[in-house]
């Protein structure tokens, strides 16, 4: 294994271009909205102790709704503090009021003390350590940002009372979190402080997780549900609660990189294929089922009914990116890129003021939505068809404040050959071996233009899209070869260059695995690297009804419209009006129609409307 | 409108072929069976009101399973009462159990009697009138089979008290039902007595409903539920759950039926067209979901969570038969035909022992047997794939066990005008203009012959199939002109006479309105009146993965099968496998295989398996 590091958020200047709007879209609008739902909500006055005064209780993970609101925070002001005062001030005052409340021992969390505390460590499923891993990434995220390190050292006083009651006294009442998170975040503050204590801890909670036969009850109705079937070592496939098995397959992915554990790897690389391969909608999100929100069996991903948590895209990413960190192979910045045009962008309003819980592949409003409002325990409850502001169980929004507070930190690989670019993304990037600048409109022209002037490294490593069958690249102005290899592709460069690059973007139609039964003879259209949709708005109800013919893509129009990427258009079909519910097949007609698709990601921003991104193959 | 009757069964013949072996089944085995298990299940007990002495507690509706077995046997008594002498003891034992616990007041129901005797007439939700109509109906069957009338006495001093308590008393808590039933019976009750005190109690049911604010509340979270969100005369689509709404509309259609009412009878036909032009699966059954087992919006018919209870179909029947009784239209005797050979022979096993509650039109195991056990709460729970011999709710059984004992009152109608023939079944019926008999292999062949020695109407009419679109008539061995326009045909005969009819029985495909999503780009192989599928053991695993071109039905291959009508066997083609689970489309493969179709009704009957009716168009 090499010693390979993302280069982090803070080297890197995001510019002009899709992303960079999408990142200051959080910074100036989402994470100020999150701030007044969650103030609305009580969140903050849990987490100052004075619920009582308002009268409102608080849910048992409010804390780590909290902290990784402040975990965003931190990271906005690791890049613009001037931006964030405001914030950093509430910030200051939630740090007061958790050490004046953080109990003499070290424990701290809102509920349990001013709820319960009777339930202290005793019940595996009430999210405990969970919260206390989102506050200890929140406090390294503090301390790195604004150099302070109060909250960093109560967050350590907390670890200390976690070690004595999960491992060397043994006073809690069970041995593995419910919901896992606690693990990453040790491996982080391990990272952060050197200490090797939390790492300790960390390989001590993972290395417990499938060996207490006592925490094999079934969390949400499922033996999968929390992890607890099978110990570490002897994991093959993705099961479960999604965000939980994510942040688990991340946790143990840190613990291999710490120890060059490459049994764990391998393991996890099963497990990587078995969600890429057979547990994930082509637009990177996961979660088969709402019953217990997470993967199912393989090839089991309906798409009205799609989970799909816009967590589980965070989780992915925090997943790929520590594989990718173990080994250089294409297919985890082949994912990475998947869920950041599709599952990711799409948890977000295009106005950034409101979230996805579930993100489905398809709404068919006409059939279903009496139905919902009529029935209050309708078994088949369906997705919500609008991003909300805030919802009660809110674990998302936070999410996505840090998760984009962060975005420079997915672009660029550094190991002992040189840079890897990972993701093409408008940006400046200062890596151990020089600035480079990436310049691109990649989801609209498939191009990317990277250039340096000071580059030490000679080598410069590029991730070849999986979507690109011809790439062209030109290296100071002059043509070189490229193979398309679906993989990595290494070019000699000089200290000052410019390499220009095109993968030939094109507009395609994607099949699903036959074994996937809700897409079967369907197809949906892709461009680059974003998944598209067909929405009511644009094409009339009962989306249903459309076909659309392969060698429809030979005549395509393009548009620049409201999401900033290309709409696409093509001739397609339609299955004419009928009376009868039931008639001779022979008698069924078809009439030509221009269908409109937009990206995926922007659906649901013009009101409610049916969406489909699966569509009937002609 | 004019005095039209069904031929009672009582002077129907069923003769060797399809059906009467279907007769014989429920006979021999089915009925038999049911008594087993309600013997096992303490149905019985609960009955003989000494559920004390096996410490079983009687469900609130155990009365209502009883009672309808006790009408299959009066049935069965009717026609052959040497075969029943074992069953009409148990009648006769129970008999004389309910006649010592009828109260002095007339009240008669051993749930209520024996466990909470504190809410009689107070819980509008708890079936207590539901469970008093099936014990009038099986009174009134018992009177006619044995001329004994201490059933129906003891059911009449019920009527008494029932009326004091909801029409001169009002001593109930309550005005209606909360699940329909006891209108029928009472319009039974009435036709058979004469007593018009009877029929005045049905049209005060009937006609309190939708009126009492208070009985607006939401049952089973929809307020169609209990169909309490209109009166009768206001009625104009089918609501809530299935089976009350359809005897609700078949007490409704006596109503018409004895008052010709013609403004009740159009609002029904407008309900009849909401249901059979929206809400009604290929099969003939009803029902898309299992939240409040009912009716949901217009073309909403999910094919793997059908509901589409066994009772429904029995239901259909009911409403059906007595429209046809008020109007002669054609499509009431379609709709039978459909259901008969549908959704009403898939309710029961080719052994005859074991019954569908629900009867969905897809099953797909692999993706999701696992999930099924795994999660007691899956919010989407998915119909039974094996049919059983006893559920706890244990309607269908005895309620099938009833239908198939007057299977014969389904076959002609007589008015002033002569004999209607609508449905095509070997029989000799006795109607007041002389007996005629019917001759057929119709599923098979699509003819049927009819003939008489002293028919004394001079003429005959004739229901011609919806799916007939030639029909060859040969009276006395000389062909006649018949029209085919779905309708009726009506023929001149001689006092004997022998009229063979062919309609040209072949396969074709159905498609569904455009508007059901669930059935979009997708066919259903029909044969005459018969739905087919395909299942697993003939076509092997990913039935989704199959296709079917129309033209395919130009190289069929029929085998007379194990259900003893043709399977059906026809080229189609079949998506081959892929490793990936998302590729370009232009790369997917079609092989070419040949499809075995069967029997829908007959599906399920060689261990668990997946099936498919609508098959995706090539």
């Amino acid at each position: 294994m090499k010693n390979s590091n993302f280069v982090p958020f803070t080297k890197v200047d995001l510019q002009d271009g899709f992303w960079r709007d999408r990142y200051e879209l959080n910074k100036q609008v989402s994470i100020n909205n999150v701030r007044i739902r969650f103030e609305e909500s009580g969140r903050f006055d849990a987490m100052r102790f004075n619920f009582l005064q308002n009268g409102r209780k608080p849910h048992i993970f409010f804390d780590s709704d909290v902290a990784k609101w402040m975990e965003a925070v931190a990271y906005l002001i690791a890049k613009d503090p001037d931006s964030m005062r405001g914030h950093e001030a509430l910030c200051e005052e939630l740090i007061d009021c958790m050490e004046r409340a953080q109990r003499p021992d070290g424990y701290l969390n809102s509920t349990f003390q001013q709820i319960h505390p009777e339930k202290i460590f005793r019940d595996r499923g009430l999210h405990e350590l969970y919260c206390a891993g989102h506050l200890i990434e929140a406090a390294v995220a503090y301390h790195k940002a604004t150099g302070r390190d109060r909250f960093l050292k109560m967050m350590e006083r907390y670890c200390d009372c976690i070690e004595r009651a999960f491992i060397t006294e043994k006073t809690a009442s069970f041995t593995t979190p419910g919901h896992e998170e606690i693990e990453l975040a040790l491996f982080k503050l391990y990272r952060h402080t050197g200490n090797g204590k939390y790492k300790r801890m960390a390989e001590h909670f993972l290395s417990m997780r499938g060996k207490d036969p006592s925490e094999s009850e079934i969390p949400y109705h499922n033996p999968y549900g929390a992890q607890d079937d099978v110990d570490i070592y002897h994991l093959k496939d993705a099961n479960g609660h999604s965000v939980r098995a994510l942040y688990l397959y991340s946790g143990i992915a840190d613990m291999a990189l710490e120890n060059g554990d490459t049994i764990l790897y391998s393991n996890l690389e099963q497990v990587f294929e078995d969600i890429t391969e057979r547990k994930m909608y082509v637009t990177g999100g996961v979660g088969s089922t709402r019953a217990y929100e997470g993967f199912t069996v393989p090839y089991d991903l309906p798409n009205h009914t799609a989970y799909t948590e816009s967590c589980c895209a965070i989780a992915m990413m925090l997943f790929a990116s520590r594989m990718r960190r173990i080994e250089k192979k294409a297919k985890y910045g082949h994912l990475m890129e998947r869920v950041l045009y599709n599952a990711m962008l799409s948890s977000t309003s295009l106005d950034g003021k409101a979230f996805f819980y579930e993100n489905p592949l398809e709404i068919s409003l006409p059939e279903y939505n009496r139905e919902v409002a009529a029935t209050s325990e309708r078994r088949e409850r369906l997705p919500i068809t609008q991003r909300v502001e805030v919802f009660s169980c809110s674990c998302c929004p936070p999410n996505i404040n840090r998760f984009f507070g962060e975005l420079g930190s997915y672009l660029c690989v550094e190991d002992e050959d040189g840079v890897c670019v990972e993701q093409y993304v408008s940006s400046d990037i200062k890596t151990a071996y020089g600035t480079i600048r990436i310049r691109e409109q990649y989801a609209i022209d498939g191009k990317a233009v990277l250039a340096s002037d000071g580059y030490t490294a000679k080598k410069l490593s590029l991730r070849i899209p999986e979507w690109s069958r011809c790439v062209i690249a030109t290296l100071n102005g002059k043509e070189i070869d490229l193979d398309v290899n679906n993989s990595y592709e290494t070019v000699a460069v000089d200290s000052a260059f410019t390499l220009e690059l095109d993968f030939h973007i094109a507009p395609r139609f994607v099949a699903a695995n036959p074994s996937v039964r809700a897409n079967a003879g369907r197809v949906a259209l892709c461009y680059g690297p974003v998944v598209y949709c067909l929405e009511k708005s644009d094409n009339g109800d009962h989306l249903n009804r459309i076909e659309v013919a392969i060698d429809a893509l030979d005549d395509v129009t393009y548009d620049l419209d409201f999401h900033k990427l290309y709409s696409i258009s093509l001739p397609a079909y339609r299955t004419a009006d009928s009376q009868s519910l039931y008639f001779n097949a022979a008698e069924s007609n078809l009439e030509p129609i221009t269908a409109k698709f937009i990206p995926y990601f922007s659906f649901a921003n013009r009101g409610e409307s049916d969406m489909l991104v699966w569509v009937r193959r002609h």
